[in-house]
């Protein structure tokens, strides 16, 4: 079990609980947070290029961080980022698709002054069909196991 | 005005409207998107390397997002990203920070195929002492003007 960073091995692999993605969700976080009309309105969805409402691209990079936070890739530790790398919408997210995550250690970083590493974990969204929606790279701090 | 993809310059800059954040707002995107300690409880807060309630990251990205939008840098056409390069968050938004966005073009890239280009805008988020809290480079698509 993963308690630190020096139990992350690169090529481990993690994966996510699934999400259903609802359309009252959709509509909410676009209103307070991307306000247009293909995350809002059906009709303008119609009319463009995704010919349907989708969920923001922001949505979806929130519900991502939620699924990640439930799979617990450091244990005990909480996410803490400095960043992220190569973040990308491949596919929208529409109503009623279930979204599940999948990550991979790519980059392992031992901090040379702290007791901690930088931890690079590429993560995938998948939906229901199995079509990666889209990918992200968090730039994470995890603890060192003490001396 | 800013209505096509020929009208963005390289240098050319933005400045958003402001938005303060509040305490509860900070906590409802938690428990919905991020529900750790320091993003939802006081005391845990108090105890974590913040020192203090802080928003998550990705609710400073979705506040960004919605500043970006009200921004219109594209004149009448939404902002449809294929993705982001170098996301960083670079200090914690606090309850009642007042966060403004300040945007700069840095690429633009003609499609050889559609009639639309490529643009980034570099974003930086200041609160209300100045101080940039985050930065992202989202890859937008705008169209260009019929030749």
């Amino acid at each position: 079990m993963v308690e630190r960073f020096d139990d992350l091995i690169l090529g481990m692999r993690f994966k996510s609980p699934e999400k259903r993605v609802t359309r009252e969700e959709i509509k909410r976080f676009a209103s307070e947070f991307d306000p247009q009309g293909y995350h809002l309105d059906e009709a303008a969805a119609e009319r463009s290029v995704f010919g349907g409402l989708v969920a923001s691209g922001w949505h979806t990079a929130a519900i991502a961080m939620r699924l990640a936070v439930e799979t617990r890739p450091f244990g005990p530790h909480p996410l803490l980022g400095l960043g992220v790398d190569e973040l990308r919408w491949l596919a929208p997210v529409r109503p009623d698709d279930v979204v599940r995550l999948e990550g991979e250690v790519v980059e392992l970083t031992p901090s040379r002054s702290k007791p901690q590493g930088i931890a690079r974990v590429k993560w995938t969204a998948f939906n229901q069909r199995g079509e990666p929606v889209y990918t992200f790279i968090p730039i994470a701090i995890v603890p060192r196991r003490p001396a």
